[in-house]
């Protein structure tokens, strides 16, 4: 069922309708900005992940503003970018599966797009896919640089797949696939510097080993938001893969610059909107958010501007919060900002936006890729 | 985006793609004749919760089977059901802000509509949104008998509730909602007896009390899967509120009986289909699905019949599979049949159940109330 939106343009942002998902459109654009501006004048070019906003209209703000194109975790969103208009999809994942492959060959006519392979048996699968929807498709390397999870290793094994890839007559070797997703979170710095240091040194010799196999790599692509600066730096990336960056959440406040301070470079810029529903005893509140509406995952919301009021619990659909004596109990009706914990699978419990400027709703975007499993 | 369902009929499940919400149909109709089963003969009804099925083709089978109505947590899944034919719902929950009481209110013309309140400065605003559709609205008092969320106190701060709604214009008291939350999922049996057992006290109580104050109780619901055959044997109660107990999940399954085993009165009928989309290093698989697929609150999912295989971790679009060398490693492109951690979100994360029987997919059912967030 897909619900109307839970608010107007014009209205007070006090009377949208709970549980909503907010974007301060302030400091949304400031965000979209300021990677913009960390990138321009280099030669490395931002690809944003639609894995976290699953929105053309978002994806159209990034790319106004120099992004070539747009990551995806899965042919679904895949799909909903292209029919979007967006023009240059990297799925930075395995597809596997008949039906699946041939819904992203079929984007081919009306979008670029390329996806991920890490297994041999896997590119003879793509192969059939690309020669039966009659394409030529780009297929990238995905390597292991420490994420634990899918890819071959650095080196000998992705030079085997890539000349397989360059051998398959409806595939293009497109490049590697080097995200480090384990170290989007390490809290201090310099564990963020030392992680990325060694996914620079796989992901460097393993260019070069495909150089010295007549095999140039068009995209070089990995990075997030908690570690892009390294990829940036290093001189072997050509694209960054950052989402969250648009929206932050409470997780990567928890990361800390070298002053042992939370990183600032991105303001937070989504939230949920929350009503008081019960007041049931001295020090408690209960909201209707629950974890059908705030993603748990990385640890639960934090409640903006009030660090006087923990939100300490979640179940499906209320939201605990404590607070001391000392503070300005919550009353019912009242409404709060919610930091979620972390944003992707929070944006993921909605099916708009509300985006709202000067205290109002200024624009209602429909959360275009969400609903799509498959 | 609503997303065409995943499967057609006839289709053998192996062909349907994933991730994917699987029925099984033999199972899932088991379980709702079990529980008619366990409360026929007796005088106390089901009133079935739809948070976990969020169905009214669900529903319909629950009530064709001799539920009274349908609970639900908030206006969105009574709107959904209600939209669906459902004749008889109750919102075990506090609902608050004037446009979620209008629209309730507006159910009334199609459906018999309750609602729940623990606070007296809502009582108002429950007269004032009744008074204004033009209609007399029957309001629950909630109490705290355990779950420490929301609720008044038993005893005399509920009768002073009660009193307050029977003496509105346009109100009507409905009577109890004593739900224990927190007892559900306690492990041993005598754990759960106790704790019902307390709660069955502060609610016989105050039952009394309002009754020494000529207010009779309609209604007095409470219980859920883990605890039901408590309030069944209470005298106290009149329904029963068990929602998962249609579809199970591992969460339950880790309930104890008297013989120290998992329960076994309800069957796993409810599962996440996953492919196994990259087998990247020896004992490791990685699945399509992460928790944007399956709810983790409550744990990881187990992999139906492989207790072989272990599923370690998921991000959000991922799911680790471990085994040892003795196990034969999952393939790519194999699916295996996940049983979900915890029900009622990982139905909130799909928008289509494929009901599968005889290892054929027989009927694909909307689930209509996912995508009401408000």
């Amino acid at each position: 069922m897909l619900q109307p939106p839970p608010a107007r343009p014009g209205m007070p942002e006090d009377e949208v309708d709970t549980p909503a998902l907010l974007i301060d459109l302030d400091a949304f654009e400031a965000n979209l900005d300021t990677m913009a501006g960390r990138l321009a004048g280099t030669n490395v070019r931002l690809r944003a992940h639609a894995k976290t906003h699953k929105s053309p209209v978002i994806a159209h703000r990034q790319i106004a503003r120099g992004a070539i194109g747009q990551c995806v975790q899965k042919v679904a969103e895949a799909e909903a970018l292209a029919w979007g208009g967006v023009g240059d999809i990297l799925v930075s994942n395995e597809v596997v599966g008949g039906p699946k492959l041939a819904r992203l060959a079929a984007l081919a006519g009306i979008a670029t797009v390329a996806v991920c392979t890490d297994d041999a048996g896997q590119v003879a699968a793509l192969e059939a896919a690309a020669r039966d929807a009659g394409i030529r498709l780009s297929v990238l390397v995905e390597i292991d640089v420490g994420g634990s999870r899918c890819g071959v290793a650095p080196g000998g094994e992705a030079v085997a797949l890539a000349r397989a890839i360059a051998a398959s007559k409806h595939l293009r070797f497109g490049g590697l696939q080097a995200y480090h997703g384990r170290a989007q979170h390490l809290r201090k710095p310099e564990e963020r510097h030392f992680a990325i240091a060694a996914c620079v040194d796989d992901t460097r010799r393993t260019v070069e080993q495909l150089r010295q196999q007549g095999l140039d790599c068009p995209i070089v692509g990995g990075a997030g938001t908690g570690t892009f600066e390294h990829e940036l730096a290093s001189g072997v990336f050509t694209e960054l893969q950052a989402g969250s960056y648009c929206f932050m959440d409470a997780d990567y406040g928890r990361n800390l610059d070298t002053q042992g301070k939370p990183v600032s470079t991105f303001r937070n810029a989504l939230f949920v909107l929350a009503t008081v529903m019960s007041a049931p005893r001295p020090g408690i509140a209960v909201t209707d958010t629950g974890h059908k509406a705030v993603a748990i995952d990385s640890g639960m919301p934090l409640v903006w501007q009030r660090p006087d009021i923990r939100f300490t619990s979640a179940s499906d659909e209320h939201g605990k919060l404590e607070f001391g004596p000392e503070t300005t109990a919550p009353k019912i009706g009242e409404k709060l900002r919610l930091v979620p914990g972390h944003c992707d699978p929070t944006v993921d419990r909605f099916d708009w936006y509300v985006g709202v400027r000067g205290g109002r709703v200024e624009c209602l975007w429909p959360i275009a890729a969400r609903g799509g499993t498959y």
